[in-house]
Formats: C-alpha cells, structure tokens, sequence
C-alpha cells in the first residue's frame, strides 16, 4: 500500500511535469517522451479500483484532421488533382485492405512493416503499404493493358514515426501511374514533369529531382564484385547514404551483410557521384560499367531522359544520383526522388536536404506477377508524400492572435521569431492616421508602410517569393 | 495420384461452371457461391508444384472504384457536402484504426463485427465500425462542447455483405453531427431536415423517414414486463422487424431470449403501430406509457420535434414508428432511419422497402464516456449510407453503346428492358430529315418526336421524375 502512494505520487509528479512541458511549448518528441514515462508508470500503477482508467488518443503514428487541418489538405490536393487531371489521368480507388498474399513478395525488407489483420476467421488481410500494389493487382484483375491513373488515399507502415517531421503510420499518398507499352522514356520523363509541376505550384520552396536506374545499380553491383543473391540488400544499404554517413553504410554492408570491404570500397567509389548529363556520359565510358549489359542499357535510357527532361524545361532540377537506390523491391528500370533544399520554416528544425517529398520509378515486372500466365505491362509512375507538404502549408498559412488582453508589442514579434511566422502587420495611431500598414519583416526587422489597398497583393507577394527571404 | 487427378477433374468442370454463368449473367450470388465451391475445391487440391497458385481479387465485401464508378461517386458526395456545408458544419478526419479499447462497449451485439488488427507489438487496434465513436473521442480529446462537423470515410464491418443490394465490408458513411448544449428538438429537426434535403437533392426516388425515440422504447418495454437486463438484447430483436415478421421476432424474444409470451405479445401490439403526429398524441393518452417517467419525455420529445418538422416543410415524409429500434449501444434519444419506399432500378430486384439509406438519433452519453471526469457533451447526427445510392445512380446515369456491328434495333431495345434502361433516342432517317430525335420510354413503349435543341431539357425532366413512370 505504501508502495502503491509512492507510485501515485511519482505519477503526479510525472503529470505535472509534462503539463509544463506542454505550457513551455517544448518540442513535441520531448513531450511524447515524458507522455510514454507517464504512462509507463500509471502502467506499474495498474488499474484503479472501480474507476475504467482509459487512454484517450489516436494509435501511436496516426492523428486527426481538425477542419482547420482539413482546409490545408483540401488546398494541396486541389493542386495536385488538378496536375494529375491536366496530364489526362483518371481516378480509382481500391480497399483500405488487400489479400495478404497479394502483398506478399513485393516489398523486399520493408515487408515487416506491413500492418496484418487478426485472423477472425475468413481471408488474411494487410493494410496496404503503398497504392502501387493495389494499381498492379487492379490492371491484371480488370485485364488492363493502358491506363494512366492517379490515385490519392491513406497507406500503412508500422515504421517508427517521426510525426514532427511529418512521418505518420498512416499517411497519405497522392499517386500517378501510367501503364502499357510507350516509346522508351517518354512516359518517364512525363512523370518527372508532373513532380516538378506539382512541387513548383505548392510553393513550399526548392527542391531537387534525384534520378537513378535500377539497372545502373545491379550493373554497378555485378562489377564491383557483389554476389547475385546480396543486390537486393546491398540496395537497401545504399539507399540509407540520404541519411548517414558512407563510414557507416560501409559498417553495415561488410560488418552485418558480409560484404568483402574492397568491394564494398569499389562501391563506395561510385555511389558517391552525383551530377547531371555529364555524369551519364562519363560513365558511358567507364571501362567496366560500359561492357555490363544491364548497366549499358540504364546509361542509355537516362542519356535519352535527359533529353527529354531538357525539352520539358527541367533539366535544372534533375541531378543523376549514384546513391539513390530506393527501398522497394519492384523497381526494374529509372528510379527518382524529390528533395527540399533547405528548411522550409525559419525554425530551422529540419536538416539540410532529408526533406523527401515524392518519388517513383519504373515498375515492369509487378502486373506480370498477378496476371495468371506472367503476362506484363509496363508500369512508370509517381508518389507525392503530403503529410510534410501539409505541415510546411500549415506553418507558412499561419495568420495568428495573441490571446491576451494588452500584449506588449515586442512580445509579439518575439512570439512570431519562436513561431517562424515571416511578416506582421502593425496598425497604430500613425498608421490610421496615414492610412497605411506597417509590414515588418520577422527575420530582417526591416519595416516598410503600405497603403491599405496594396496591403493584400504585398502580402501575397511576399508570401510567395521563397520563404527564406521574406 | 489417382485422386489428384480426379480433384483437378473436379475443378475444372466447376470453373466451366463458374464461367457458364457469368456469360448466362446470372446472379452475382450465385456465381459468388460457385466461385466458393471452386475455390474450396483448389483448396483441397493444394499448391501445384513448382508453379505459383494466387487468387486474384479483392477482399471479400470490398470492391474497386473504376474511373467511371468515381465519377459518380464524386457526383454523390457533391450533394451531400454542398447540403453539410450549407447547414454550417465544419469538416475533420481521423485515423482509420482505433485503439481498440476506444470501441468496446459502444456497439453492443454488433461488437462482434469489428475488424481488429493482429497484435505485432504495441498497441491493440481495430478498424473503425462508424464514425460517430471517433467523433466522440475527438470531442473529448479535444475538450470540445459544441461544433457541427461532417466527416466522410470508409467504415468496416465484418458483415456477410450482400453486395448486389449495396451491401459491403468495407464501406462510406457520411456523417453530420451537431454536439452542444441546445434548445431541445431543434439540432434534431435540423438532422432530419438534412437528410430530406439531401435524399431529394438526390433524386433516387420516393422515401420514408421513420422515427422513434429510445425513451419511448424503454418505457415501453418497462410497463410490457420485460426485465431491465433484457432491454438491449430485446431492442435488437425489434430491430429486425423491417426484414422479417412479427412472428418470427416473437419467436426470438421468446424461444432464444427467454421472455415470457404474453410480454412478447403486448410489445407487439405496441411495435406494430405507426403513424404521424396523431399516434404520439394517441400514446401521450396512453394509461400505463403516460404513466412511465422516459415514455413520457420521449413523447413529448417527439411532439414538439413533429411541430419543427411541420414548420421546416418536411413532416409529410415522417413517421413515427414503434417498430423502429436500432441496433447501437450509445443512442440516448429520438433516432431515425430513412428508406426507400421502391426499387429504384426496374429490374425490381429490390422488396419494397428494405432500403434503408440513412439513419441516425441522440447519443448524449457517449462523449461522457470518453471523458476523463465523465463530462457530458450532447450530441445528434445523421449517416448517410451511400454505397446503395452509387448503384442506384450508376443505374440511372447509364448511356450504354451496344458493342455489336448491326445490332438490329428490337435487339437494342430488349437490351434496355433487361438492363432497366428507362429512355431510348431513336436517330434514323426521317429523324435526321426532320431534324428531331425519337423518344421512347422503355416501360411504356410510348415514343414522342422531339427538338434537337429540346432533347437534353426533355432527358433532364423525365429521369427526375419518380423512376417508374419514365
């Protein structure tokens, strides 16, 4: 019983504490983190008796939509929606759940992140990982051979989230596919188009297009000397070089994969290249990675992409990656990936360049795997991860109210420099007796008045321009 | 060996079968029973070695939406969020899954339909049964006491789906709510005001909103002699009084439940009466109900709700229904369900009334329930179910081509009787010379030359008439 009062009192304690943390706006990991001690602890303290303890919140990964919220996604699946539209796509849905099966053998490593169904008897179900799946079992159960669809619903992985960043177990995907047989890399660079046009009109500022094949990449394996049967998990390695360091994706293919470290070396030689057309020809020469095949074949796909990509207008925003190798087990030919450069609020919370945002590739084996008698399609197409794209919209949409009955007004710029709220309109006696608006700057501190008329028009302007300036 | 081959002999003549009747378009029942037997054959077959056996379709009770099916899907959902909108309800979303302590105890005998995710470590979740009891929790989550919200999304239940009737395991709701503390009976005459609006807006036929009042039924059951823990469990049983006959319910109540006949029998001179204003006012005189403190409320509840329907225009598409019970644990007061009263289609495969399209009623304890200190948040709202109205609409919307080089014309028009095709335009040669196009409405066989530049406005008017005229 007395042990029993001690732990109550450490719950209190633990309560109040993360009540603080939450009035100190501390960051959200650190308030989760005292959140999981707590109910650690009221776990040890077990159930009180007579009263139903009860946790109320969402499932670990996952959150609501209030309507404010709501507003955000609706404004940035217009934008898509309407690129996807303007490119000739028509919509689909699928269910929520797949066969187990049908998910089976698709995902490489990340198979363990699927989310199962409890057998209740009946079929065994997964959540769906991706929508590419789903679109692969739909050609091959409908018998399509030519379609370019796009599809925008919630997927699932059992990932270790880092909701701050914007990753969720339960997150949207905005999905645009084009199957059936075209001239080589047409469909591709149409794909690459639809990212830029999308990432542009969203204005969540600049970004990068990685572009690899994974052709070049098996070829590079088979040259550098790495067993048939480890490509795929050697992949896997090299697709975490966005996030680590090449020290530590070496430790993990010679240490836990048992790759020999001077080929683990040569690898290391190559994924560390990035550039554009001239990369590709470079390696058009290279004197091993010409003669492999499959390698050969990749190079020349992409030295034909970048042309395309420059009639398209967006060579600027594409960079030939070595390293980019992407998870998933089904991409057979170009594979790409769209990074934010820089941080997109001034808070600055987020590192340089680990802001993935879309992605995709060439997928030309996965309908054949559902069709009864092999028979393929080919498949290229695109994923935009919104839940990040929602949470850079949401901070720059901010329009704020202090409430407070007469708050200072340096207290007020200081909560826009916490906030990373970019511009503040000041109107006071002057500036009523002028019929202006005082717009600062948050970041330069630089203040200019604006005619009331004008006040809109400047504000949209400045909003619009990149956001580290304004 | 011997056996095997017998087996595999087996199944192939019940593909043959199988096919037989999707060319005979039999039933979708049929053929789905079919497929079972085949399937359950391959079973005892087992894996054929070396080659890869996969069964290709979705979950039983999902289905895929085509490009064409989505349009109406959007069609739909574009009345029903104009009319939320209109009638001032802000929108939210939330997870897909629950924690699955959030859905005990909401759903009484329906609990046992609840999809529950298999237990991989972490949290124990399950997918949504409706969207009320995540609204629920979001209120209390929140700490919100007053907000009109609607919120569309798929819904799950491991129902036996009868699909060819719109029934699914996987399935839209979409819900309005209105939570706060408000004058009483107005939020809901706005409810029902709602789905009225909507169901015309609609245009899928004549309806029918039956109403009742938990109270009402109750008290009911209190003055009839059925004991207090028996009141849910006999609640469902009422429920089934829209599918089958007072007999078979008396059946249940008695045989399964265990209630005494004779109080079988005065609920059922009660349950089997229905009526407008006049029949609420008939059992305010009642000398045992009038006399039951909850009957009382629900009545009077109800009197004063039918004045509100009265001034709101809608009262003639109200009845008050004894019968009506409703099968959810959390519901506290009036509660309504909306029914087709036709088969919408021709083909009539629909019995006359069975087709409820939504549904709704008061739940004011169940935000409590949610509430670490039990507070209380008062709320009612409305689920519109609308898989059935997607079919009803594809239905109608059909333009079909007949997919055969001269197809003769009595063929073309036999073609729509089958399919339930209410109108065909006629183009032959003296059309074309006279610049008009011939009319004929399938049913009656009544044909009208019309004006070109009159055909679209013709078309309009005569498919949103009641559907069985046209």
């Amino acid at each position: 019983m007395a042990e029993r009062a001690a732990l109550e009192e450490l719950v209190r304690l633990q309560g109040e504490r993360v009540r603080g943390l939450k009035q100190q706006k501390a960051s959200a990991e650190q308030i989760e983190e005292e959140v999981a001690k707590l109910l650690k602890l009221k776990a040890q303290l077990g159930p009180d008796e007579g009263k139903q303890k009860f946790v109320l919140k969402t499932p670990k990964g996952t959150r609501d939509y209030s309507p404010r919220q709501m507003a955000v996604r609706e404004k940035v699946f217009d934008v898509i929606i309407s690129c996807f539209k303007r490119h000739g796509a028509e919509v689909i849905d699928t269910p929520v759940f797949e066969l187990k099966e049908t998910l089976t053998g698709k995902y490489g490593e990340d198979s363990k992140l699927i989310y199962d169904l409890k057998d209740q008897g009946g079929e065994l179900l997964s959540l769906r990982y991706d929508l590419t799946v789903p679109f692969a079992r739909y050609l091959a159960m409908n018998k399509l051979t030519n379609i370019k669809r796009y599809h925008i619903a919630k997927v699932y992985r059992r990932d270790n989230p880092a909701m701050t960043r914007g990753r969720y177990r339960e997150f949207y995907q905005c999905d645009f596919d084009i199957a059936g047989q075209f001239d080589p890399m047409i469909p591709d660079a149409e794909c690459l188009k639809i990212m830029c046009e999308i990432l542009s009109s969203l204005q969540i500022g600049d970004f990068l297009v990685k572009v690899n094949d994974r052709r070049i990449l098996d070829g590079m394996f088979a040259i550098c000397g790495v067993p048939d049967s480890k490509f795929r998990t050697i992949c896997s390695s090299v697709d975490k070089l966005d996030k680590v360091s090449w020290e530590e994706v070496k430790n993990e293919m010679v240490g836990e994969k048992g790759l020999a470290p001077e080929v683990a070396d040569r690898i290391g030689d190559y994924v560390q290249q990035h550039g554009g057309v001239s990369l590709v020809e470079q390696l058009l020469q290279d004197p091993e990675l010409s003669q492999n095949k499959q390698a050969l074949e990749g190079l020349g796909d992409l030295k034909l992409l970048f042309e395309y990509l420059t009639l398209l207008g967006i060579a600027d925003k594409i960079s030939f990656d070595l390293s980019l190798a992407r998870g998933l087990d089904y991409y057979t030919g170009v594979i790409y990936e769209a990074v934010l450069l820089q941080s997109p609020a001034q808070a600055g919370e987020e590192p340089l360049g680990v802001g993935s945002v879309a992605a995709g590739g060439r997928y030309d084996g996965l309908v054949g795997m559902f069709d009864p008698k092999g028979r393929k399609v080919p498949c290229v197409g695109l994923s935009i991860g919104v839940e990040r794209i929602f949470s850079i919209v949401e901070q720059r949409l901010e329009a704020e109210l202090l409430y407070k009955k007469n708050p200072k007004l340096l207290n007020q710029l200081q909560y826009c420099e916490e906030a990373g709220i970019p511009l503040v309109a000041i109107i006071g006696e002057q500036e009523l007796k002028d019929g202006v608006i005082k717009l600062r700057s948050v970041a330069s501190r630089e203040e200019v008045d604006i005619r009331r008329e004008d006040l809109v028009e400047e504000i949209k302007r400045r909003t619009s321009e990149p956001l580290c300036t304004c």
